[in-house]
């Protein structure tokens, strides 16, 4: 079975030679202290922790899980001392402001380490990374005293937090929700109603866990402008931060699900539990896109993730087993050959690379503009960071998770009968990713925040920024081979986003009719100019002469840009012609039962 | 939790409305008996057994599954009591000879009773599926005397059969194989060797169990060429068919899958086991093509069977949870409505639709060549039932495994959250559904298999019969809305296959690096076949003013043809660049590990 190994190299490769990460972090107070050395001794420090103690502790999870019992829940072995020496180190800490007991490194970075921790323990590391986004939207909305009272022991990793949205009845949509908020004289609130699929929601990791809680005050109106955000912590907080006694949380029980076997997904009962509001009264929904956004760019990089790990296993694999002859025989004895030597073997492996890699540039490209919205001293930056990345959360959410089911699908594939078996783990890897297209929003969910929300909503003004950024690009290097096609994507994807907003003043349901089309349209588009970009990298690289083994790694970076362009980009001409079938194709639909 | 109900109106849509098999049935002597009145019985039986006694145990099969112990193996709770009601009640007969005590009806009535029954329990259905390609090896390639001895306690049901091809070191490549076969002086073998991933391999349903077996003799040559085809009884039997001494079969383990738990996949050890020979002397790869085609098209049928009970929880869930409003607000005081008012949630319900149904009637066409094969008494009509089935088998296995995951993959998105969450068994066929691209020839081998062994090989005149026949029924109907694209898209398809012959001769992996998109070209193609000839009939037989339940079936069927023509055909668009990239755009992987 393979050995995961963080792929350092193509994280440098991102993060250095297309993007320029060290200008990048030189450009505001709280980047300067990444320097290149410090930043290379973390990533290097993340990935001995995932290779060493996350990744073997992985197979246990899905095959053990969390075990439920009267209440309480264990995790698998080897999740509580591995969350111990995390905290220890000091992971959950590390991109904190200082101000708050954090370490006062930049956002990205802390990120960089979450994905190096996730592609070796994706269940274990929705612990520590829920965390990051409640502590955020603590930051961001809470009052000093509430902040001071749940952030330092949140920061250290000592206690843990959770989002709790979806209720029975209501999943995607939260304007149905009736969990109730009722006011107290002292200023809180007691809180009733009983949420599921919380991630994360119990478990004996940490010595607290503080949910943020979406529920109705008393006055609230109906639908979604009647929701109020809370913090409803599991052990109530005294004032100086301590825990006290236990609060009216609940877990009722933990779902048997497909993967994430190793993730407590439980339901919560607040049952007249000690609460405290955090947002304005009835506006909660926006605040709680603080832990939305965050959670969903988790999420892509989770899906980034999952393809990562299982292209790892299944390139070892098609190395090391043998199967027929390949047309070049390297071994003219040999009674047959490593199956890597199949131009299909490699199909599926290429197109895992193309996915994975293309993933985490745009992961990587979207951690700047997360550092820029949250640190950088120019508004209108900020300003931009904060429109390139609220079109971009959706696309990155939703095509990447679409697409790692088809990479970690074809990582069972290249393994054949034995992918199917669970000793190998590439199963796991499917089943892991086939939550990301679910949680934090489904693909439609996102389909329809990209191009209704984001996109038409705004008559188009949302995809500017970005269109001009990549035809600055094509026109910056027009020597670049996929230049041509980049540009001539980016002119269709404008011509169907117009062709939309027509259709959609005459019948609103053709949004919904082309949203998912339309965000995978979106996504094969972006990464094409992640591929462009790389490309133009590597083939500057190449022209100095490199040693054998770097040349290798850009020669299989421009293979896969060019397999991208010619072998999956063309999956567009489909979806034009689907997105603009229109919605009179999706009629009621009228089979009986 | 949704209830399976076999979907015979649209089985007889397919059998009676567009392929009829009345006439069909008449047309040659074993299927006189199947009368129109005698097939209705007989699936409505078939049905109802499948309802009542197989649907309820699948759920449970999935979660307990096998059980291997000391070389036995306990099969899940029920499955012991429905496989006896089951060759009780005949089924296992049903379609075998009357001179081999069986009741004569035709192979493709059995076959869509084992549809059916496969719909409502896949890890069951194997039991007795394996079986049924058994008999056929046997009564094709034994002796008399072997026939007498073996088939009559198979076709009765109190024996089962298995095909033993997999060792741990060759999968697709049995060239490779390594069990031995040692003539003795009575006639028999000694065989010994190896074999895993063997489904069915050992249980507790059956007195005795058949194994055909792959094994080279002392004297064979290396290679494929080299494989001979051995009956391996687990006991031993008597000259008169009774279970005499154990042989040296021994089941060494289980493995622990992704999926259908229910089957037993097995190491099985011969350790100098009684054996007989029948196939000619290294000549068992093309007797063993009896039980692999037959076995491919189970798999088509598998395919087919997880889409349709997929799409039944999913159209059920889709109607009653309510989620958002629709544009069209039937009730204007709900607050939300239910999801499949929503375009996107019947996006997915008619691509299942699509897959699920048009998969059907592509199945139900060739068992009509497989009847034609076995039975007809004209040879012209047998050789292009032949031609036909060699041409479609590989084209029916693999491109509706591979569309069987995004249907069933859909039947998790319909459910949102609840989809990952095993009580509602959406996941179970997602990952019962992902082994069909596996087993019995991954889909890249059905790729090579249609590509380079059947269509290359051949010139392309493999195509031509199939070709004739699409274009014969544009000519016939041109009043059909999609008689046009249909012709334009047979025409691409010998484009394709006359560049790719050229581009072949040049270099032979052109053929392995284009044949997995070939292959799905060609699925999408065939299935636009199906459905426009079900649109034909749907839009006949709504002329005829027919009950307003039979009306909205038929409207379905128009429904989803369109959608079929609109939003999945246009896939190939994106194929035919892909098959047209080459090999050059799967070069060697440099990439470093």
């Amino acid at each position: 079975m393979s050995q995961y190994r963080a792929p350092l190299r193509d994280m440098k490769f991102q993060m250095e030679e297309v993007l320029d990460f060290t200008s990048h972090y030189a450009s505001f107070p709280q980047g300067r202290e990444a320097t290149p050395d410090i930043v290379e001794a973390i990533l290097q420090s993340a990935a001995q922790f995932a290779e060493d103690v996350l990744a073997p502790i992985d197979g246990m999870g899905d095959e053990i899980g969390c075990k439920w019992e009267d209440g309480e829940v264990t995790t698998p072995p080897g999740f509580k001392e591995a969350y111990n020496e995390y905290i220890a180190n000091g992971w959950t800490s590390l991109s904190m402001p200082v101000e708050l007991g954090g370490q006062g490194l930049p956002a990205s970075l802390g990120g960089f380490c979450m994905e190096i921790h996730a592609t070796a323990n994706h269940a274990w590391t929705m612990y520590p990374g829920l965390s990051m986004g409640g502590i955020q939207t603590i930051a961001a909305h809470a009052s000093e005293e509430l902040k001071a009272r749940f952030l330092p022991r949140l920061i250290e990793g000592q206690w843990s937090a959770t989002m709790c949205l979806t209720e029975a009845h209501c999943g995607s949509d939260l304007g149905l929700l009736r969990s109730k908020a009722l006011p107290q004289d002292d200023g809180s609130y007691k809180i009733s109603g009983s949420k599921i699929f919380i991630s994360s929601g119990e478990h004996d990791l940490t010595k607290n866990i503080v949910h943020i809680v979406l529920a109705r005050l008393p006055d609230a109106p109906p639908g979604i402008k009647g929701i109020s955000l809370f913090i409803v912590p599991k052990f109530n907080v005294t004032d100086s931060g301590e825990v006290a006694e236990r609060n009216n949380v609940h877990c009722g029980s933990i779902e048997h699900k497909m993967g994430i076997h190793g993730n407590a997904t439980c339901v919560i009962n607040f049952d007249e539990a000690k609460g405290y509001l955090i947002s304005p009264p009835h506006k909660g929904m926006s605040c709680m896109f603080t832990f939305i956004n965050e959670s969903r760019m988790g999420v892509a990089q989770q899906a980034l993730a999952q393809i990562e790990a299982s292209h790892q296993s299944a390139l070892e694999y098609a190395r090391d087993r043998v199967q027929f002859r390949g047309t070049v025989r390297k071994d003219p004895e040999a009674a047959a050959d490593p199956i890597i030597v199949h131009p299909d073997v490699r199909r599926m492996l290429f197109t895992q690379k193309a996915f994975g890699e293309g993933g985490r540039a745009l992961s990587y490209f979207l951690a700047i503009q997360t550092d820029r919205e949250r640190y950088s001293e120019s508004e209108s930056e900020r300003e931009m960071a904060e429109a390139l990345l609220s079109l971009m959360t959706p696309i990155a959410k939703g095509f990447l998770s679409e697409v790692c089911m088809e990479a970690t699908s074809y990582g069972i594939q290249v393994f054949g009968g034995h992918g199917y078996i669970r000793e190998w783990r590439q199963e796991q890897h499917f089943r892991d990713a086939r939550i990301t297209s679910i949680y934090e929003g489904t693909t439609g969910i996102q389909g329809l925040d990209l191009l209704g929300r984001k996109i038409l909503s705004s008559r188009g003004k949302a995809l500017e920024p970005f269109v001009k950024l990549v035809l600055g690009f094509c026109k910056q290097h027009p020597e670049n081979p996929y230049a041509g096609t980049l540009q001539t994507q980016m002119q269709k994807w404008v011509e169907l986003t117009t062709e939309l907003g027509m259709k959609a003043m005459k019948n609103p349901d053709e949004v919904n009719a082309a949203a998912y089309d339309y965000l995978m349209f979106s996504g094969y588009t972006v990464l094409a100019w992640t591929w462009a970009q790389s490309a133009l990298v590597a083939s500057a690289a190449l022209e100095k002469k490199p040693s054998e083994a770097e040349a290798d790694f850009y020669q299989a970076k421009l293979d896969t840009a060019r397999f991208y362009f010619e072998r999956i980009l063309p999956r567009t001409l489909a979806l034009e012609v689907s997105i603009r079938a229109g919605v009179e194709t999706l009629p009621e639909f009228s089979a009986p039962l």
